[in-house]
């Protein structure tokens, strides 16, 4: 079985499990106490987090543990302005989407900004919709079901020169390991991480938030981590994490890319292919399969190869994607498409046999269907 | 070393590290996903889920897993209504107490209802305060610090009498697999529990939603637990919980009972000591050395006994307890007081040795102190 589903390609690296074993038997004290167990497990979690700061060039201060991704972007939409607007890509994860949505109560209008056909924020349009009261700006680095790059210094540059006083945040958990790499260059004030989509465990992410952003915790508590996101502090996920973030710093991505790359040269030998945003990050490729279903060909593919089709979130609903409906696909063509995501368990080896089976059943159901 | 500290004696089973360990390598897959790997990893978590639902006796479409306590509670306070009025007893956790504060910007007022001397809240008492805009209560079932036991099957029966639309919350995590066995007796409409005070592993908890509770998501994005958490589901986690529980069904209050009135029976014949609570649950003792200040005992016991003081989450602070000012303890008191707790590593044998030392050290700090 080849896996090429994010869902799949995410399984944890043998020293992550390894590492968050060691550390659920050796480092479950709470590091609120104050005695020497607990003070050696606090030193553990403090290395562990800047390995995970390191990664992306901030500093300790600047970073908390939340329980993924999701409540990540959640954390730092919780913090527009009541009264105010906030701008939110129209093609971002459901996460910032449906947070957004239930910020309509706190009288904030929420604008969606459109993507262009290449699947990217254009400066101009962004820009255009910033004004003296717009608290927020929510753009993801990189898409989750396209693998589409924004320039996110670009953009974020624009909308501090329109208003400094706007907060920029980046969904960044497709793109940390993959194309992120320093955060203070890209310029944005809060960036959503998360373990699991790079070989960590489930359960654990995290947000930066630039030093002297004004901060409301969207969790309350015992006040752990200087008081910005209460909750015992969950040691064992964090060690894991930053295991993930060590094991992959070398070469991952660029491994990734040449796979990509492959499977890119493999899949234009099929005819009617259309690669839906091929400038992606090194993760993600997006490509339909012309008057081929999507769901028919992830069905017929299943006991050889497993792809994806939108996100995980939403794939067993038979709905288009919101994705590609956003950057203006036609309906046959998005009905075509299938998601194929990249790991650290992938090889070049197997793109091969994937692309034959692939091939295979796209030839297979197109003339299934003529009859 | 022996630990008498709710944050070492929280080690995870053995049969919790095996079982994460395990479902790390096999059930990463994202349950969300259609094919079948990631239905047999479903599978195993609706057995997970099961085992946890019939140790409270509730149905698995009446609870959501959430990170932990603390977001369990929030979760819960959450669904108090805009411009009503709540009620929580003033010795709460932090997670119900601080987020109740930060409900004020919502136009709740926020009422403190007070305890008694023996650390429970009275059935009078709380009446007196329900009135027909009171939208939620949140009284815990067992005090983190003290252990004293609400009787909240006749403290949620009165508030529904008072206004049957009075949402009632209790905060169970310490009360989960030590005395709550059936939440239908209890009668309340939401109830908090987490893993890693169970012997599970740290991050994971849940929230009973009774059926046809009105309910709002607190945490939003891809929809998640029939849309009640979004965020992809920590399955390796639900796992563990629900080995933890499945381990711990078989007497394990009842060992923890006998090993605490050992505890209670030694430490009696140490002059001058007062017992805070003696009626409180089995997992915690609370306990004053007239004379000694806590913090001295603690530091003096480092290498021989783990104690606690307060709660862990505000140990290291040199505040006096909100709990034992809740209580009414005079100051001196309060400032003697430790917390000894039990769980399944402790045993009825290393008693004898932990009071000696207790007791050794009690006697060198008063004689110490004298001169």
């Amino acid at each position: 079985m080849i896996y090429l589903d994010n869902s799949a390609t995410g399984k944890p690296l043998k020293a992550v499990v390894d590492a968050y074993t060691l550390a659920l038997e050796e480092d479950y004290f709470n590091i609120s106490s104050p005695y020497s167990n607990a003070l050696s497990t606090e030193k553990k979690m403090a290395k562990a987090k800047k390995i995970i700061c390191d990664a992306i060039n901030c500093k300790e201060s600047e970073l908390i543990f939340t329980s993924g991704g999701t409540e990540s972007d959640n954390t730092a939409l919780n913090l527009a302005k009541d009264n105010s607007e906030i701008i939110v890509s129209c093609y971002e994860h459901h996460a910032v989407l449906n947070y957004a949505e239930s910020l309509k109560k706190r009288n904030i209008k929420v604008i969606l900004c459109p993507v262009n056909k290449s699947g990217v924020v254009e400066k101009e349009t962004l820009e255009n919709l910033v004004n003296e009261n717009t608290s927020l700006v929510s753009i993801m680095h990189v898409n989750n079901e396209i693998g589409a790059i924004n320039d996110i210094k670009m953009l974020c540059s624009a909308v501090k020169e329109k208003n400094p006083n706007t907060m920029f945040h980046s969904d960044g958990v497709q793109a940390f390991m993959h194309i992120c790499a320093d955060i203070k260059e890209l310029g944005v004030d809060l960036y959503s991480i998360s373990a699991h989509k790079i070989h960590g465990p489930k359960g654990i992410g995290a947000l930066y938030i630039k030093k002297g952003v004004p901060f409301t915790p969207f969790i309350s508590g015992g006040g752990q981590q200087e008081n910005k996101r209460s909750g015992t502090v969950n040691v064992p996920s964090i060690i894991a994490f930053s295991q993930a973030v060590s094991q992959l710093k070398n070469g991952f991505s660029q491994n990734i890319k040449e796979i990509k790359d492959r499977y890119i040269s493999l899949l234009s030998k099929i005819s009617d292919v259309k690669f839906i945003c091929p400038d992606s990050a090194p993760n993600i490729l997006s490509v339909a399969f012309l008057g081929v279903k999507a769901s028919s060909l992830q069905n017929a593919l299943e006991n050889d190869v497993i792809i994806g089709k939108g996100s995980a979130c939403t794939s067993r609903s038979s709905k288009v994607s919101h994705v590609l409906e956003a950057i203006g696909l036609p309906l046959n063509i998005a009905e075509s498409t299938i998601r194929i995501s990249f790991g650290a368990f992938n090889t070049i080896e197997e793109a091969d046999q994937a692309v034959e089976k692939i091939e295979y059943y796209v030839n297979y159901l197109r003339k299934y269907k003529r009859k």
